[in-house]
């Protein structure tokens, strides 16, 4: 059995890898706030129901102006989607039977949508221990490619990429065809300082966005991309009717709006993240820079980690493999920064693997 | 500006056609059920906030499970869709290319899905007052095509095909290349005898349902196909990850376990039906038969029906206009069976319009 491809999803790693699942499991392998969604969501959960009647807005009008309002563009520039899952895929129908340039290591659906429309895909990989992007090689594959994707800040590696580089990046392939997709679902834990502010200047650019991470609404599909009108009309063709459901209308409105559950989050996220990357390094494990809600560490006496990975799986522990994405290979665990309760269940499963060893 | 090209959406319609707005409308251009979601649905609905937090489940195994268990089929003939909408747009990326065949009039998704696709669209129309299936020409046209769609009972007449002409093409279809879909939205308004019961003997047949009509959820987009193990396996290449969201999985299991809801909207629009037909008629107005929860009608008198459509607007009563129907090209009206009062409401407008004729 295949070790599963996303995160969040303990039940189906524990059988894949043949550990017996306990009672209890504590999920580091999820990588959505861990403060859960906003309390003023809840509240408004009961006036949600009369929406489930009527078709939603299939240009989901509100919802638009909320987002414009947000980053001050105009709502010819925004196209929502049924999670930004359903956005990679309008755009690997974009550039459908073109070359598409990943940056690795990534978000496996973009690879998985390229090839449903058959884009040869084309990878460059950038080690997790020296994240700067590699400029003169991603601009000369862009060169005849349909779309480049990129995901900063990076899942999984949770660092970003600079963005005087990225704005290289845009100037170097101003006269290629391809579109440069920023994928940036992660954006609002790393401060609030989104590349959005750049699709007026660069036509070629689409951004990426997702209400599910920050605001832990997974279940209801909310993302976005921003970008030229050019683009975003032709991305409209391959839309299904309504296809963003009426109860994610009504949450994706009422969070573009708000600020406050976002920065009590990254609050809490920046000083677990500094504590926690202090004492796992005191305790002899290796551990990136990250300026998100989770990291990447190993131990370093393994090459591969899975003694490590099933030790703590053991303990009800669960991190994310990384054996499917590209660089990392299994040499790496991706860690989600939780509630201080939470990340010391970890540390004493960590302080024990260390005691042991 | 155009007319809206979807019923049920009356504020769209109004300023399309400069026809100002009352306070109070009655949208009988909408065709979902008029009693609404079930009651135990709305008892539930507190409980299903818990699951928004978590990615819903990518194979939808439960509501799988349930729709599997109720047509007495194994799961993988079952996809589930972000709405019928979506998989309309799965099967129009599996035919890219290759002709698509609709039985027009139709609903106006098969053949915008089809054009995103570069898919070259013929149709093959039959009169609404003349309600066959043209077998000899169907099965000609099927013979270089990749899908072939026909929607029974039909939206927007009402009238259902006959299930030996269904089976007749089938038979004739069986060594082309075509996929013939069967959209069967509104299936159970007309009894619970769906074309389901096929997909083992013909496995080029695929068979649409939705939720949305008769459990009125428009608002969770809930949808499916039914079909060969062969082509449903196909279709999911075209899925995005985690495409259907959590509250319809929910739902949508519910829903496929019920009975009680159905049974008694079928005794409801049955009688409202035969009733409104009968009154219709003795006012001199033209109304097609109908198995399900609207049927067409006309004032004989006028040749396009706008100056009906306009004056009943003008009292707050919106029926669906057929401008963008193939073959009805506004000769008709698509009229809702609603609840007896709502119903009453219209006879007595088309009463008075009469008297002032």
């Amino acid at each position: 059995m295949n070790l599963p491809s996303h995160g969040a999803n303990p039940s189906h790693l524990y059988k894949a890898s043949g550990v017996d699942e306990p009672e209890k499991v504590l999920d580091f392998s999820v990588n959505t706030n861990p403060l859960g969604p906003p309390d003023w969501l809840k509240e408004r959960w009961a006036g949600f129901l009369h929406t489930i009647e009527d078709y939603p807005d299939p240009t989901g009008q509100k919802a638009v102006a909320a987002i414009g309002e947000k980053f001050d563009i105009p709502y010819d520039r925004i196209l929502l989607g049924n999670g930004a899952a359903e956005i990679i895929h309008f755009i690997a129908r974009y550039a459908a039977g073109q070359k598409a340039v990943i940056v690795a290591p990534a978000f496996s659906e973009y690879e998985e949508a390229c090839r449903a429309y058959h884009c040869p895909v084309e990878f460059v990989s950038v080690p997790p221990n020296n994240w700067h992007l590699p400029l003169d090689e991603l601009a000369e594959k862009a060169k005849d490619a349909g779309v480049v994707f990129l995901c900063t800040p990076n899942n999984p590696t949770g660092q970003s990429f600079q963005e005087k580089d990225i704005v290289s990046l845009l100037e170097k392939t101003g006269d290629s065809n391809a579109m440069i997709v920023i994928d940036e679902a992660f954006y609002d834990f790393a401060g609030d300082n989104s590349l959005v502010k750049y699709v007026n200047a660069f036509p070629h650019l689409a951004v990426m966005h997702s209400m599910t991470k920050m605001y832990a609404v997974a279940g209801l599909r909310i993302g976005y991309v921003i970008s030229s009108p050019g683009i975003i009309s032709k991305l409209k063709n391959y839309q299904p009717h309504w296809n963003v459901n009426a109860i994610a209308l009504q949450a994706a409105e009422a969070i573009a709006r708000d600020e406050v559950h976002a920065g009590k989050t990254r609050a809490l996220i920046d000083s677990e993240r500094i504590r926690m990357k202090d004492k796992l390094e005191q305790l002899g494990f290796a551990v990136m820079p990250s300026s998100v809600n989770f990291y990447l560490m190993k131990e370093p006496l393994l090459a591969d980690q899975k003694p490590l990975l099933h030790y703590l799986m053991e303990r009800g522990i669960v991190l994310r493999h990384t054996e499917n994405f590209r660089g990392l290979d299994g040499m790496w665990l991706r860690t989600a920064v939780k509630k201080e309760k939470d990340n010391n269940e970890l540390l004493n499963a960590l302080t024990e693997w260390r005691n042991k060893c």
